[in-house]
């Protein structure tokens, strides 16, 4: 193919996509669609929270999902097939070791799997050579440092940096996301394109202050108190005056930032 | 009016927009537009900076742009008349005693000024008495704590923080951009909508580089140096540090986020 196809590769439609969505699910994933006949390969499925969506909007490719795990790869088997879906082939495998032939995949998908990687630049290097000459890559990742709300607060500001000090001890990444642009370029993608899908919430998005503030972001953070405290990077009364002030950004007067950063390049 | 023709308020409209915008300009006010016959006040023009914008993308509006400095006034007009647009006219005057009627204008537009005010709700407040029943309010203010970039650079933050702290003690808020919903309805405005304008700088867009990181942002922060180090905030090493990581953010494996803020409500 001289001229092929690069889902979310227009910007533009990308954006407009990401007011539409209702969802975070939609506001990560609905421009990425793969054509029918498409070979796909999700690196780091986890229990399927991505591959549900990723084969539901791309329902005539043909999608590998593998995880390191193969009690999530169990899971995620489950919830795809739950939802009715049959274009996925699941297997267990490192990321590093993978029993794929060099270019035997039209597309990679790899999303919220680099920001617990040691080496996150080894493994796209990896990724690509299952890739064909022209085929893509998209990577969706986090970045806890865009975070910001109203009211401003020093203390949620530390209660979030014991997820990313957490992190960052097991080899890990929080602030990933900004940094997706040098990272595909470094291992030889051409075109990178990186679109920010930030989410703004106020109180006119009460579906948001509860899904996304409330019991994604918030909950994350409150999901990490004991291990902070264990490894001494904060106290019990320092990190609950964070979450309080946290849960104080969802009042009708507060609002919320955090931004998601989706990248795509080419062989 | 029973429907009144609200500008901006479709927020999918506003986010196509923004990636269309090939400027700051665009990003900003390219979907603010008022129709023909509509009077429309811009409270605190500044040098008119924005009013060439706003005039242009609203040729048949009659715009009357206020400053309360006579100098400042005096520039807007000559920018105004250089760009040849006739249907804009000025007036020197305070924002808390101008000489306007009640309700003698369908649409107020307010820029890069909230910010500066030690009592931007008193502000909103009084310009709120000269807007018809049903006529909106636009507000677009920055946010400085908005501001993250690759690498990362704890002396760029505490650069950045001389800006902010500067601007605290000179009454002002230099993070008033993630607080417009509150701050507009706390005024008694109504349908209030605010929509988000990332500004993502990579490489891959020269453009924003060197007229958005380097131009705009860093020389704003490089211009608080002589008064962040007289009033004791940073001293010369630290600030320069902080001012060559911002510079460190323009190469190319650097990125740089920030984010404005356009609020619009209806009375």
């Amino acid at each position: 193919m001289t001229n092929p196809y690069v889902h979310g590769y227009d910007h533009r439609e990308n954006i407009r996509l990401q007011d539409q969505a209702s969802t975070l699910a939609d506001l990560l994933h609905s421009d990425t669609a793969y054509p029918a006949g498409s070979r796909v390969l999700e690196a780091g499925c986890g229990v399927g929270a991505q591959t549900v969506t990723l084969a539901r909007n791309s329902p005539g490719a043909s999608i590998v999902s593998v995880d390191i795990s193969a009690d999530s790869v169990a899971q995620a088997e489950q919830a795809v097939r739950a939802a009715g879906l049959t274009n996925v082939r699941f297997q267990q495998g490192d990321l590093f070791h993978l029993p794929f032939a060099p270019e035997s995949f039209d597309h990679v998908f790899v999303c919220f799997v680099l920001e617990h990687l040691k080496e996150p630049a080894a493994a796209l290097q990896k990724l690509k050579t299952y890739l064909r000459p022209g085929g893509t890559i998209t990577v969706i990742e986090g970045d806890h440092g865009s975070a910001y709300f109203y009211p401003d607060s020093d203390a949620a500001h530390a209660a979030i940096h014991c997820q990313v000090e957490l992190q960052s001890r097991a080899g890990g990444n929080a602030l990933i996301g900004r940094s997706l642009y040098p990272l595909l370029v470094s291992v030889g993608f051409s075109g990178v394109r990186v679109s920010p899908r930030m989410v703004y919430v106020d109180s006119s998005k009460p579906e948001l202050v509860d899904g996304f503030t409330k019991k994604t972001f918030t909950a994350m953070i409150e999901g990490v108190r004991q291990s902070a405290i264990d490894e001494g990077i904060t106290d019990p009364a320092t990190f609950d005056k964070g979450v309080r002030a946290l849960y104080r950004t969802t009042e009708p007067d507060g609002t919320f930032c955090y931004t998601f950063f989706k990248a795509v390049g080419r062989t």
